[in-house]
């Protein structure tokens, strides 16, 4: 029972089947001249399409990266690098580490976050306010929250950034295969392993009127000694049935996701995060007082149940969430679900009803007070 | 008929099954805590034990890149950073792009390269020269040239690395999986996808006393967002393959070369490049005059027999082969074969009846003498 989709989910059938093709008909280099190589650039092109189609732009402004990190770090230092003598970088409280350990890498510390409201949107005040000062290299903002599910309104943020001429960075990882594409950036990044495709790949899409400068003397500026094709088609693949089922799937999980919240609402001691409608579909995390996420986590685990936490620490993240401090959430005791298509009704009922044990038993165990 | 097997190669029915059994196991992010996610992990741990093992290494010191490339550029950057104060580059004339690159561009152009012979061998005398002035942060040394096939002589190599005190750091991107490992090195870069694995990934080994400094920020200094798993446990198994077969298939493919070596001796101005004896069993190379390098690609291309060249422009590289440059061979009409374990005395046969011809058609195409 796979409940942590985000950022990765299985593969589906067809997805598989895409794959296996790619391994078949798309090994060889790319780069290369003959037939066997033609064929395999036949295969990165086609995607490149679909991938363009999907985002609203053109294939020549698609580009594919080694993942969405590597993605973002190439495209915001490309920003940067054409920007020249306008050293700061501003993005939101709530982007992900990787954004923000690269624009404190470039501008050397000098980077400002805007804060969010306790629902997770910007304060758009506040970043008009940062972006008048004509020292704004670039503007990175998320479309969806990977942690709270938390949609930003990019109209309205695209219209400050608009009028103080900063080119906008949208961190679609999270949010690509799940909602409509967002459609004011000036370049956006997209996870492919986010919507069943694999892992390992970054999309980044600009706007044919972006400005950018390569960082590394190279041809492939994008990703450095290619990519692996099959990855690239089965990522199309995945893309395209996700836009296919789109408006159902979207309405299932929406539903799915509203009974999470209504229930864990009235937990004790449970508090529900994030913006309870203009959200991504699958994503839903609330947190509960005086529980230790890891414990949680483990003993969902142990229930067969697998979810994710911004309250655990992993292989890659040694401190609790940022995100949830900066909403002003409990970052302690946290669950959040990620909900890919294959999820049931019978699933969530089967998590609901065990939740409220599982809570009161790690309580207990910590002796935590009743609530 | 692929007889352009250096860098790519079409998977063997035993790696493809290890691709399939890592899809349906490992594709979960293995950062995280559930099941799914240690299971991806193991794998992950296994291959790196496998890598190592065959690289003579510990597996805490072997890391995972998304590329050979980014691998060379990680470390070549970490070594650089960690010697402060030195800050020269000194590499062999026919080290790959991707070396070279990295090294002017962290260097600020302080790039040294060391003549080759005609062979290919680097000349020891100039190189102990170069790192007799105390302003050399590394050396970057080949073990296999990937385009005229010669073995470097790692271990007098080594030798003057050793008593300058300056890291080596080995290019095995064309020699792992074709041969003995080389054993003398402080860094090592290999290329799963050169010994039948998939692209989009490179192997970086250390040896414990290996002093470097991470270059960006990160948690992950090696693949920043991760690698593809099931990628991962294709590279291993496709290694162990090529490492249980190793004895067999280098005599045949040696054979092979030899025979292509002899036959093409004969045929009026073309010159076969590098070294005779010390060599990669399965890359052969020639050069032949008054014959355009892409149009001899197109010809074989349609007569379904895919080969690489020194001398063509590809999508990648738009001038013709410095490393033949280096060796004082001609760079244009070149023909590079890379044998994989499945090719065949008869496929060989045919290639070498048809030469000939090929050659003498496009000799005539282009008005050129008689010879």
């Amino acid at each position: 029972m796979f409940l942590d989709a985000s950022g990765s989910a299985p593969m589906t059938n067809r997805t598989l089947e895409a794959f296996h093709a790619g391994l078949a008909d798309g090994w060889a280099d790319p780069s290369r001249l003959h037939t066997e190589s033609r064929r395999a650039r036949q295969l990165v092109d086609a995607a490149r399409e679909a991938f363009a189609d999907v985002l609203g732009t053109r294939p020549e402004h698609t580009h594919l990266s080694h993942s969405p990190h590597t993605g973002l770090e190439r495209i915001i230092a490309g920003i940067f690098a054409a920007r020249r003598g306008r050293d700061r970088i501003v993005g939101t409280a709530i982007e992900r580490d990787a954004t923000l350990l690269a624009a404190h890498h470039l501008a050397g510390g000098n980077v400002t976050t805007v804060p969010v409201d306790t629902l997770g949107h910007v304060d758009l005040d506040a970043l008009a306010a940062e972006l008048a000062v004509p020292d704004v290299a670039l503007a990175a903002v998320q479309h969806g929250n990977h942690e709270i599910g938390t949609l930003q309104r990019l109209d309205q943020v695209a219209e400050v950034t608009r009028s103080a001429n900063v080119p906008l960075v949208v961190d679609a990882t999270a949010s690509i295969g799940h909602g409509a594409s967002p459609e004011h950036w000036d370049a956006l990044v997209a996870n492919p392993a986010d919507w069943g495709g694999p892992s390992g790949l970054g999309i980044v899409a600009l706007q044919p009127r972006t400005r950018w400068l390569p960082s590394w003397p190279e041809g492939d500026d994008w990703a450095p000694g290619g990519v692996f094709v099959p990855s690239v088609l089965a990522a199309a693949v995945a893309l395209q049935e996700r836009t296919e089922q789109l408006e159902s799937t979207t309405e299932r999980l929406r539903g799915l996701v509203a009974r999470v919240r209504a229930t864990a609402a009235t937990w004790p001691g449970v508090d529900v995060v994030g913006d309870p409608d203009e959200r991504l579909p699958h994503i839903v995390t609330f947190s509960c007082l005086y529980v230790d996420g890891e414990s949680l986590l483990s003993r969902l685990d142990r229930e067969g149940i697998a979810v994710g936490s911004g309250s655990a620490c992993t292989t890659s993240t040694l401190e609790p969430s940022r995100v949830l401090a900066s909403v002003g959430a409990l970052s302690h005791g946290n669950v959040r679900l990620g909900l890919h298509p294959g999820v049931t009704e019978e699933q969530i009922s089967r998590l609901l009803a065990l939740m409220p044990r599982v809570i009161a038993d790690l309580r207990a165990e910590a002796g935590a007070p009743e609530l």
